[in-house]
C-alpha cells in the first residue's frame, strides 16, 4: 500500500483562489509521486475574523453555540474550492464536512475536543482513487450541535485524521519548516531536518510560531508522525521538517533551537515564611483571571522569615494580574519589572546535560546581559533578559550551542 | 393552539446586521402577538453571488456537487445570525441547517426539488419555546450530500416548512404586498388585499417579482395559505397581501393586476401545411438549447399551403433561438422582430368572461397600440406590443378594468 499523508493548508495557503490552486498543486505532485493523500483546510484568510465581527456586532463571541454554526462555514467554502481546485488539477475529489464524517467532539463551544471519527465514508472515498478534502476547525456533538475547535484547531483536525488513517501528517505553512531560531535575527540558522514532538512542543511553547501546541500533542500522544512544509514554494521546492517521536530523531543534538518571546514583565512576591498558603493564593487568582503564567520561581530569602515568589507574565497581562493579586492577597508585597524577553534553549539532549544551564549563564554573562529569572524544564532553558538584549543573546546562544553548523 | 407561522427572509432582509436585527423585530413583534414562529433565512445579500463566482473561477459553476457545499455555507451564516438577533430580542432560539432537520432533497446539485422534510426536532424546539430558524436554499441527498434549490430556494424551503408545520407562510421582502400594477408606473396602483395562488402565477409569470413561481405552485398544491410582507416597515405597518386558494378570495374581482415585461422578440416560422413537425422540431430545438419560450400562436395562412408559426422569446435568447432553429429546421422561412414587451392582464375573473380578449384590443387600439401577438390562458391575456408602449399600456388596461378604485 501506497504511504498515506494528510496535507493540512491554513487560511493563508488557501487566501484566494491562486493560493488554493497553487496548494492543491502540492497535493497534485505528491499524488502523483504515488502518495495516497488526503486534504485538510482552514478558511480562507480573513473568513474566520469577519465571521466572528459578525456574531459580535449581536453580543456573541467564541463560545456561543451558534458562533460555531457561522464559523463553520468558513470551512465548508474552502473544503469545495479546494475539491474544484484538485479536480481542475486532474483528479478525482470531493469535500467532507464535519458532519458528514462525522467527526464527534466534546467539550465547549468554541473550544471543542475531537472525540472521535468515522473516517470509514472518506477511506472509501480514498480507496476509490478519489482524493477527499475535510473541512477542518469543525465537528458536531452527540447530539448533532455544531462544534468548533477553537483558533488553529484545523492542525488537530489534521492530526487526528493522520491518526486515524495511519497516515503522515504534513502542515503546510508558510516557512520552510523549522529553523534552529528565527532567520531575521540570525541569518545563519539553519533548518532542522527533523525534531522530536517535546522539542518542537517547547520552541512552539516558547513563542516559534510553527505549529498548533494542541496539534503536537495530539501527534505526540498517538504517535503521528509531522511534517512542516512551506505552501508557497513550487512542489519538491520545500525541504520541510519531519517532527517525530524523540526516538526517531536521527541527529543526536544536544540542542535544537532558541525561541524568543518579548515583551514579558516579572512580578515578584514577597511574604513571610509562615504564609504558606501565597503560591496557592497567587496562582488561584492568577488563573480566575485567565492569566497565562511563565517561568516560576520561588525562594528562601536570606533574611530569615521571608519568601519570595516570583513568576513571568505577558506585558499585555501586568496590570489584570496585579489587581487580581491585590484583591486575593490584600496588602502583599509586590514589585514588578516590564521591558523583559524571554531566551530559551530546546533541546532533548539537555535532559543529561546538567551543566547547559551553568554553559547558558557563562554565555549571556559574556555578552553583559544580566539574567533576571531562570526557568528549566526536561529539554528547555530558559532566562528572563532586557528586551533589548535579545538579538544578542539569541546569536550567542545559537553560535554557542553548535547551530551555526547545523 | 397558537397560529403556527413560518417567516421567510430573503437576502436584503439580512443583508446587513441592522437589516437582521429589523427582521428580528418583527418576527419578535408576531410572537409577542402570541403567533407561535419559525424563520426561514436566505444568505446575506451578496454572498451566493460571491461564493458562486469563487466557484466559478475554479472552473465549477451550478450545477456542480461542490458548487452546492460552498453556497450553503451562506445560509448557514445568516442563520446563526438571526438566531443570534432573536435572542437578542429576547426570545430563545437557534438555528437548523438543511441536514440537521434532516431537508431530503432529489433531482440535480443546483436546482434540487425538497422531497420531503423531517421536522421532528424543529417542532420539538418550537414546542419548548424556542424560535427555530431554518437555513433555507439546501438540504441533503438521501446519501448525506448537500444540495441547494437553485435560485429563490428559500421561499421554496419556507412553503415547505409551512406545509409539514401546519402554518402559514409569511414571506417578508420589500415591497408592501402585491399591487394592481407596478406602481413606478401607475400612481394608482392599489395593494391587493387577497389574491388567489393562481393569480400570483400568473403575475409572477408575467413579470411582477414578488414571489418566486415554484412556491406559489408548491404553496397551491399543498393548500398553504402565503402573506407576502415588508421587511422594511417597523412592526404592525406592513399590511401585506394574502395569497390564498381561489375560494378564498373574498372579493371577486374579474382583473387583478396588471403585469408587464419588456426586452421580448418575436420569431415567426412559415413552414408549408404538409409539414406537420414543424411545431415539434422548433420547441424541442428551443428546449435543448434551454430557451424559454413564451406566447405560441399558429394560424393558417390565408394562401393555402403555409402554416405560420409564432412566438416570443426574452431578446437576449434571440440570437440563440435563431441559432438552434436554423440548425434544426435547414432552409425554414425564418422572421424576427425585437423592441417588443409583454402586458398582460390576470384574473381568476376571466375565466367567465370571454369578451375580455375583445376588449383588450378595444383598450388598446383607442391608444393606438398595435398587436403583435395575444395570448389567452385560464386566467391572463398577454399581448405582445412595441417596448415604447408599455406605459401607456399598462395604465390604460390598469384604468379600464377599474382596479384604480382598489
Amino acid at each position: 500500500m501506497s504511504t498515506r499523508v494528510v496535507a493540512k493548508f491554513g487560511g493563508t495557503s488557501v487566501g484566494s483562489i491562486e493560493r488554493i490552486r497553487h496548494s492543491a498543486g502540492l497535493v497534485a505532485e505528491a499524488a502523483r509521486r504515488g502518495e495516497a493523500m488526503a486534504v485538510v483546510v482552514s478558511a480562507m484568510a480573513g473568513e474566520t475574523d469577519r465571521i466572528l465581527g459578525l456574531t459580535q456586532e449581536l453580543g456573541a463571541g467564541l463560545g456561543d453555540a451558534e458562533t460555531d454554526v457561522a464559523l463553520a462555514a468558513g470551512e465548508q467554502v474552502s473544503s469545495a474550492l479546494m475539491a474544484l481546485a484538485l479536480r481542475e488539477a486532474g483528479f478525482k475529489s470531493r469535500s467532507f464536512l464535519g458532519w458528514q464524517l462525522p467527526v464527534i467532539t466534546d467539550g465547549p463551544a468554541g473550544a471543542a475536543r475531537i472525540a472521535g471519527m468515522d473516517v470509514s465514508s472518506l477511506e472509501a472515498a480514498m480507496d476509490a482513487g478519489i482524493i477527499p478534502v475535510l473541512a477542518g476547525f469543525q465537528g458536531i456533538t452527540q447530539d448533532g450541535d455544531v462544534r468548533t475547535l477553537g483558533r488553529g484547531g484545523t492542525d488537530l483536525s489534521a492530526a487526528a485524521l493522520a491518526s486515524a488513517l495511519g497516515a503522515r501528517c504534513d502542515i503546510y505553512t508558510d516557512v520552510d519548516g523549522v529553523f534552529t531560531t528565527d532567520p531575521r535575527i540570525e541569518p545563519a540558522a539553519g533548518q532542522l531536518e527533523a525534531i522530536s514532538h517535546d522539542e518542537m512542543l517547547e520552541l512552539a511553547a516558547q513563542g516559534a510560531k510553527v505549529l498548533q501546541t494542541r496539534s503536537v500533542e495530539f501527534a505526540k500522544a498517538r504517535g503521528v508522525p509531522m511534517r512542516v512544509l512551506s505552501s508557497f514554494l513550487d512542489a519538491g521546492q520545500s525541504r520541510g521538517t519531519d517532527v517525530v517521536a524523540s526516538r526517531d530523531v536521527a541527529e543526536r543534538r544536544i540542542v535544537s533551537g532558541v525561541a524568543y518571546a518579548r515583551d514579558q514583565a516579572r512580578i515578584a512576591l514577597v511574604g513571610t515564611s509562615n504564609r504558606s498558603d501565597l503560591p496557592a493564593k497567587a496562582f488561584a487568582a492568577l488563573a480566575e483571571a485567565e492569566i497565562g503564567v511563565d517561568m516560576i520561581v520561588q525562594a528562601q530569602a536570606r533574611s530569615a522569615g521571608s519568601v519570595t515568589l516570583e513568576f513571568s507574565v505577558a506585558h499585555r497581562d501586568l496590570d489584570k494580574a496585579q489587581a487580581a493579586l491585590d484583591t486575593a492577597l490584600p496588602g502583599i508585597d509586590m514589585t514588578s519589572e516590564t521591558g523583559l524577553a524571554k531566551v530559551s534553549v530546546v533541546g532533548s539532549g539537555l535532559r543529561q546535560r546538567a551543566d547547559i544551564a551553568r554553559s547558558l549563564f557563562a554565555v549571556l554573562g559574556e555578552e553583559s546581559i544580566m539574567v533576571r529569572v531562570l526557568a528549566t524544564s526536561e529539554i528547555k532553558i530558559s532566562a528572563l533578559i532586557d528586551n533589548d538584549a535579545v538579538e544578542r543573546a539569541v546569536r550567542a546562544l545559537h553560535a554557542a550551542y553548535g547551530l551555526d553548523q547545523v
